[in-house]
């Protein structure tokens, strides 16, 4: 295969060479990438702001991750907070950080797969930098939405006796993770082994390839349903519905017979010896989203495709509880994915 | 000194513990740091967004840049970026990637820094990431603005016959960097040396505790003056006026003597046995401004404080031109300082 260095473009050639192929697509774009900074219009929308910054061998291991599907991934992220906030993505800056291991070629593939996801969730690229890294790879994306004033949902507003509602299904990008993790470990021992992975196209599609809730964000619109609040699960369900209970002042009462998980996920998690209900509340990086509603939107929930009522929110006194499946009570608790405690 | 393991506090916990002085001062920031997102509102402004990524080893050495010092240089790098839009800096997002080597202490002191920016220049810290790093430190900088959409000025529509002027002096910030460059290399060699930095307070000062040009926009507005184009000189002088003529298809002629230099800087320089010329032209980081404007603003432009007028635009088959202080011409070229060369 080629390899070009990087060191052939310079920092602005380099800029130009992976962003040209990149199309403005938005009429809030005035501006794009080019000069000291982007020029955006939002008329009568609020503005809304998310960064994620990733680092090689905390949030990525290149190992098993193909750059195409990590630009895809990283944009997805970003997205997915924007639709948590039950707004519209609408732009993004990519700065990287990139050692002499990394080829042009590299950094094609990584600018081609954060090019697909903006095609597919309509986001302009706008800016970025690019600059040297003595070690690895840094990937900074901040992301840009818009969304009408009385229609962004907050994590902490929600209400008392709220449905508790869950987007797809939970586990399942963990469980990708385990069964790459696995046969990382296989391959290191002998290098000619061939990874096994018929019939796990699912969960790995959910931990390289994943999604941002677009879909539910335009349902909720059609339906007319504006949640009390939302979040995206990116550290698990317990860190989230924490986050949203604690914020708001209630409590909680979550089922775990209906929590959504799929069976390719509960397969491996056999396979390993794990938990997949633990998956499901503390394995993170599925980007559904999360979000309360009020009772008298039940029926409206119920139309919905790939939304699952878990549970109900409480007054505060009442604590956050996860009854089990013999109606035994246990106290939820964050166990979420911590890149710091790396 | 105390110092306290940053896992003590979670990345939540972190965050929150960094984050909590800040204060929100603009009316444009509705809902701050602790949500997916934070909401911004403009009304009929435009907005502006530009970004940038530091790493340790590249942008900054830790064994001379002090925490506070990099956390204010890191705003302030950014809100120039607004300024030469013609714009005003609202709001700031910080992510930063650090290793174990770091103290919830040494933290503190970055965001000292970024606080004491912020406060400065009336801006926002609305949102971040933290996250654990393998190696070093890395700083990521999103700057968000707002500006009347007439007043923006590109880099691109400079126009024949325009003059060229440059705010404050050029070449100070790289003589301190050399200066500081010049006391590690003493001190590797004897530790118990002391660095000598007797009448070099102002070209340190320029290296490591930077300034964005607030007053020169504030003073363009109250003088009527919407400059032609302009661009913040952060690679040097020649690297950001070939920015400008390329873009804006124009050529160009400045006076090796008009270019405004420092007595400080020219002593270090003389002292290294470097140019000073070649340090005002490829040095970077003096985060001046430079613009074009019409020849009609010639008398509200020598009214200016701190304004100098370095040569004019031309047609673009003229090309670039430098004049020396005997009248030679020779041809510019952009040496900027370059993080992709490292």
């Amino acid at each position: 295969m080629q390899r070009t260095e990087i060191s052939t473009y310079g920092e602005f050639g380099l800029i130009k060479h992976l962003t040209e192929k990149f199309k403005i697509e938005n009429s809030s774009t005035l501006k794009g990438v080019g000069d000291d900074a982007a020029v955006l219009s939002f008329e009568t929308k609020k503005v809304l702001i998310t960064t994620d910054l990733l680092l090689e061998g905390i949030h990525f291991d290149l190992v098993y991750v193909p750059l195409m599907h990590l630009g895809y991934k990283a944009a997805i992220v970003n997205f997915s907070d924007i639709y948590a906030m039950n707004g519209t993505p609408t732009q993004i800056t990519v700065s990287i950080g990139v050692s002499k291991r990394f080829s042009v070629e590299d950094l094609e593939q990584l600018y081609a797969g954060i090019e697909m996801a903006c095609k597919k969730y309509g986001v302009d690229l706008v800016g970025g930098d690019t600059s040297a890294s003595l070690t690895g790879l840094t990937i900074s994306i901040t992301c840009i939405g818009q969304a009408d004033e009385n229609k962004i949902v907050y994590r902490n507003t929600a209400k008392e006796n709220d449905l508790i509602c869950v987007t797809g299904n939970l586990g399942s990008a963990y469980m990708g993770l385990q069964l790459l993790e696995r046969e990382k470990v296989v391959f290191a021992a002998n290098d000619q082994a061939q990874p096994d992975f018929e019939n796990r196209d699912y969960i790995l599609q959910r931990q390289l390839k994943p999604e941002a809730r677009k879909d539910i964000i335009e349902m909720l619109a059609e339906k007319g349903v504006i949640p009390n609040s939302m979040i995206d699960i990116s550290d698990g369900l317990s860190s989230e519905l924490i986050h949203i209970c604690t914020q708001s002042n209630v409590g909680c009462r979550i089922y775990e017979d209906k929590i959504p998980i799929n069976i390719q996920a509960v397969i491996m998690a056999e396979e390993l010896n794990m938990s997949i209900v633990t998956a499901a509340l503390n394995g993170g990086e599925d980007y559904e989203l999360l979000f309360t509603a009020a009772l008298e939107d039940y029926d409206k929930i119920l139309t919905m495709d790939g939304v699952a009522i878990v549970g109900h929110t409480t007054k505060s006194e009442y604590g956050l509880q996860l009854v089990g499946r013999e109606g035994e009570e246990l106290e939820l608790r964050a166990q979420g994915w911590n890149s710091l405690d790396e």
